[in-house]
């Protein structure tokens, strides 16, 4: 083997229904193997600055990476890339299932699809064989229902189908794209993207499992996780109680954002949405994607309400559509998930949406005559229902908050802005800065808007000094501890910083940050490192790994800055500086001057203009992106 | 164990005879983890800018690593650091040999030395106990002599013994500290500091080796290196040939410094000092250092002149007293580089200095009357050889050439400034920058004047993709290719920076370029993080020790930065930038603007002020050395 494989590239010409191959050359993939940053590596040359996200000039990118498949937990996520809708920066999203592992099987790195087919199409792969079928008969239908009809029209059901469902189709700006009916590439919209390329789904044969480079070696690695399954109780509980497990905790805490974020604890519900009460009543099964031994996807079943073909809801949606609507009960909350999965919707954005109109509605900022007589206070679980289903249909008031809280607080009116609890347009996810400032700054700072998968939270540097936790921390240069983590010092920051870098490798090899993350207990950094190099024979490091994570965020930079992103729009919602008036963490923000601080020193270790918090010409060089600089484009950027 | 074990340390109050111990506790220890950075560390808390290196105010600081001493090659190198009275930086000076391996068996990771002994002194060290006893019968005595002495005094043979020769004494600006006789803490003037503070020598007796942490997995790597050995024939050769084996392929591409830099190729004599030459005619045996099982150590012998005791030259010492100064005769250099072994001088700048004098002699720059009579030609073996002792002593012309080119050249003249081959005061080694303009990059912003081990060679970007040295080197980030090694671009810029901060990690963890090396084809990046785990249970990764590397760079920077160093002290000589006259390399030159656009990106990548080429105060933050910006001394920083 070479220094690094070469690409396969599929490229799928919608508007004059062509589809041509290519190969990236090894020296060239192994700057952006794989992901989120090849990906990027193909959008980045073409996009010209200033497209609409909904025009047949945006590209819709599809990418795994060359580790895809192997038989090893954590290791099939499928990562999309196109000018995002929602936020207008790069949009950048990831879930896992099978199909990643199956797309990669047919030997394919990444599909670009470029303009926009005139009618629904969908496009099916069988190994080198690649084809547009008609969709005319799937447009419109929920997810399941177009599962089952392509897997009739195709007479095979060893498929793997991504597909958006009405909500892509009616252009919510937080439309996903699902697969499995309950695995979504959730956030920045990339479902409507799809939909505005008249692209109802992808569909993949199943293939043949990838071998390892050095089987051996490999498979001693694979089956060290079974071993740490067994010897530690986080990772069986995140197996037993799903992500809804934490929901609890930061409750008593008081830090489960409610009720729009008015409050960090929820003592009227925390209770009936946590992830054992799930557990206890209406869980069916745990599921797993391709390879993993984790199985900490939720299956839930309520007859005749809840289908367990749908999933369930993780934290994030138990809280989205749950606390932040101040919705006490499981059912509805589980039911709303069933529909976000159904529609193809985001549920941490709809949930969010909801709960801002909510915050609206009881501020009288809208009445019923804008809510299609819906009475929206906070609580009422039949109206957040009913909104999810408006929402991906844009019925009524389900138009305007298909828009995303942003772009609603600013039709409704300036008192309203404040409410939307966004950055860069994008609804904050369940993870309060108060309590952890080091992902509030990547909130702020992300180049795609607020995400809390994007770094490593700050509790884990409450963990003892020998802890597995830190240890594995202090393999990315990281290893100050902390007896309260609201604290944010220099220290802090290149934790936000460093680990950003490492939850970016993550989403560019496309791995579970569940088991490969820099602080998780399955995997580390120097097991990642083995990965490479036992399923791949790639010779690398962790040092080289970091700097492909940083390439990634850099380029992302690099884009949003062309479409004129700045400094301003690295800010978080106000009511983040403002203290809980009740609860256990009354009295408790983020100090504003201290994360004006941060966010300084932030832009200084990442090498970013002072003034305009885009990447220096010498941090792009740094990361071998000095050919950025010889195009055009760069005339633009505001150096 | 927490995450890294505490430090040992010893301080020796000279002037007050005083002897005390203390702790530095493992959480600090770990972010300055032994050699030059703990010194560094240890250094920078108390020294004063300003200070003379020949006061008692300077601090001699002998380090080694947490791991020094485990049974593995390439581990035993002892570092010495203070303010150097050669270039007035930072001083900086490592050294292979028994010495280092034992002074850690005692239980010791460093020793500070302060003040100056009123007379003569020499520390002695028996685990726990440490004694200063008399060196009154020691001063004087050539190194040989000394050793003799003090193993009769102590009565015991089971001892190692680092000291000074009388070029230490003498307070020679490039005096040496030697252990062994042949082993030496060449550069940077080490030894004129330790006789600034009457201190002779440092003995250690002999302690037991330490033990790996998993005894079974370091074993495994361990004897990994006899396979590589046998598998390896660049190995094979540099243990069969020693270093001095390069000598005839420099001379063959041009690139041999011949007759003070004026050429590079000697064709009158590269033939006769080449190290198969020296295989094949005076090498006696092969000599090796703790544990290590390359055995690249020359000893040579010739009866009635050379001495097996002062084991044998190196391919610098073979260049700086052969080529530099236009000598034929292996004999002379063998002889010459004994006399240096004998009274303590480092080779290369006392070469160096013998053939700037050369060369200002033959320009009538100076004359018989300045050179006590010595007819001082290129080629004159017998004045090189006398100008040799002549130095040690300060004896007539040796007076001034004890203080180097630099500030001889300032003494005889205008004309004869551009005659000293120096950066930042210390004469260049035997690498040209023509040939390797990442080495002369480096050469020019290196924190302690010119050196080339202080990154990795740009050849080795010319080997084939899939060999083992550009794998290597991918490992760290660096992997593009080059048919031409004479470019320098913005990758090698970052290969130059990158491999620089690897370096400074090999001299921090006290490990053997030739062993541990980047590109070396024994261990490499990923076996150094194996012997971190296996050896100390320190769960590292490269990133970890690329922070520590590039850590280590910026502290020097820094202290230099209080001393008034700026961006005006990082150049190479006027001589680089004119091309050659003669040889294979004719026409050949360093493209000056190529240059300066190198360095400029150099310092954008280190984070240093454009202006003043100072860290800026985030880099030193990103690097946690925040702590620096709250001394009162930063405000004299030019920022």
């Amino acid at each position: 083997m070479n220094l690094f494989p070469d690409a396969k590239i599929l490229d799928v010409d919608l508007s004059n229904k062509e589809i041509t191959t290519r190969v990236l050359a090894g020296e060239i993939y192994r700057l952006y193997p794989g992901g989120s940053t090849l990906g990027l590596y193909l959008a980045i040359q073409e996009m010209e600055p200033g497209i609409d996200p909904l025009s047949p000039e945006n590209m819709l990118i599809f990418s795994v990476s060359a580790m895809t498949g192997l038989p090893i937990s954590g290791i099939s996520r499928l990562n999309v890339t196109a000018k995002s809708p929602l936020t207008g920066t790069m949009g950048d999203s990831q879930a896992g299932g099978f199909f990643p592992a199956h797309l990669k099987a047919n030997g394919w790195d990444a599909i670009v699809f470029r303009g926009k087919a005139e009618k629904p199409l969908y496009l099916y792969i069988e190994g080198d064989k690649a084809e547009l079928k008609d969709a005319k008969n799937l447009w419109g239908k929920v997810t399941g229902e177009a599962e089952e009809i392509i897997r009739g029209e195709i007479g095979d059901k060893e498929v793997e189908i991504a597909q958006i469902g009405p909500a892509g189709e009616n252009l919510v700006k937080y439309a996903c794209i699902i697969n499995m009916c309950n695995r979504a590439n959730g956030r920045n919209g990339m479902g409507a993207v799809m939909g505005s390329k008249n692209l109802k789904a992808v569909v993949v044969k199943k293939g043949k499992a990838a071998q390892a480079f050095d089987r051996e070696r490999f498979q001693g690695l694979a089956k060290s996780v079974a071993e740490r399954l067994r010897e530690n109780e986080t990772v069986a509980g995140l197996g037993k109680y799903g992500t809804d497990g934490d929901l609890e905790g930061f409750h008593q805490e008081g830090f489960l954002p409610t009720k729009n974020w008015t409050t960090g604890y929820f003592p009227e519900g925390a209770n009936n949405i946590t992830g054992m009460t799930m557990y206890e009543s209406i869980l069916k099964e745990r599921d797993t994607c391709y390879a993993c031994a984790v199985r900490c996807k939720r299956v839930v079943e309520i007859p005749g309400v809840v289908d367990p073909l749908y999933g369930g809801p993780e934290y994030e949606t138990c809280a989205t559509l749950g606390s932040y609507c101040g919705v006490t009960s499981l059912e509805a909350v589980a039911f709303a998930n069933q529909l976000c999965n159904m529609y193809g919707l985001d549920t941490i954005s709809c949930g969010a949406t909801i709960s801002f109109a909510m915050e609206c509605y009881e501020k009288g900022l809208i009445n019923d005559k804008d809510t299609d007589g819906l009475i929206l206070n906070f609580g009422n679980h039949e109206a957040m229902t009913a909104l999810v289903e408006k929402i991906a249909k844009r019925e009524g008031v389900g138009d305007l908050l298909a828009e995303g809280s942003y772009r609603a607080a600013q039709r409704i009116g300036k008192e309203a802005i404040p409410l939307s609890m966004s950055v860069k347009g994008q609804e904050l996810p369940a993870h309060m800065p108060q309590f952890k400032p080091a992902v509030g700054l990547i909130y702020a700072v992300n180049p795609f808007g607020a995400d809390h998968q994007s770094s490593e939270h700050d509790v884990f540097l409450m963990m003892p000094p020998d802890s597995r936790e830190r240890r594995r921390l202090a393999q990315i240069g990281v290893w100050k501890g902390y007896d309260n983590p609201s604290v944010i010092d220099d220290e802090k920051v290149r934790f936000a910083f460093d680990s950003q870098k490492f939850f970016s490798i993550l989403d560019t090899l496309c791995l579970c940050q569940f088991v490969w993350g820099p602080a998780w207990e399955l995997y580390g950094p120097d097991d990642m490192v083995d990965l490479c190099k036992y399923g791949l024979g790639w010779d690398t490091s962790i040092y080289e790994l970091m700097l492909v994570g940083e390439r990634r965020i850099n380029m992302m930079r690099y884009f949003n800055a062309r479409e004129g992103f700045t400094k301003e729009d690295d800010r978080l919602p106000q009511r983040i500086f403002e203290p809980f008036k009740d609860g256990p963490s009354k009295g408790i923000c983020v100090d504003k001057e201290d994360f004006e601080k941060a966010k300084e020193l932030y832009y200084e270790l990442a090498g970013w203009d002072k003034e305009t918090g885009n990447p220096t010409e010498s941090t792009l060089r740094k990361l071998s992106l000095g050919w950025l600089l010889e195009k055009d484009q760069v005339e633009s950027l505001a150096y």
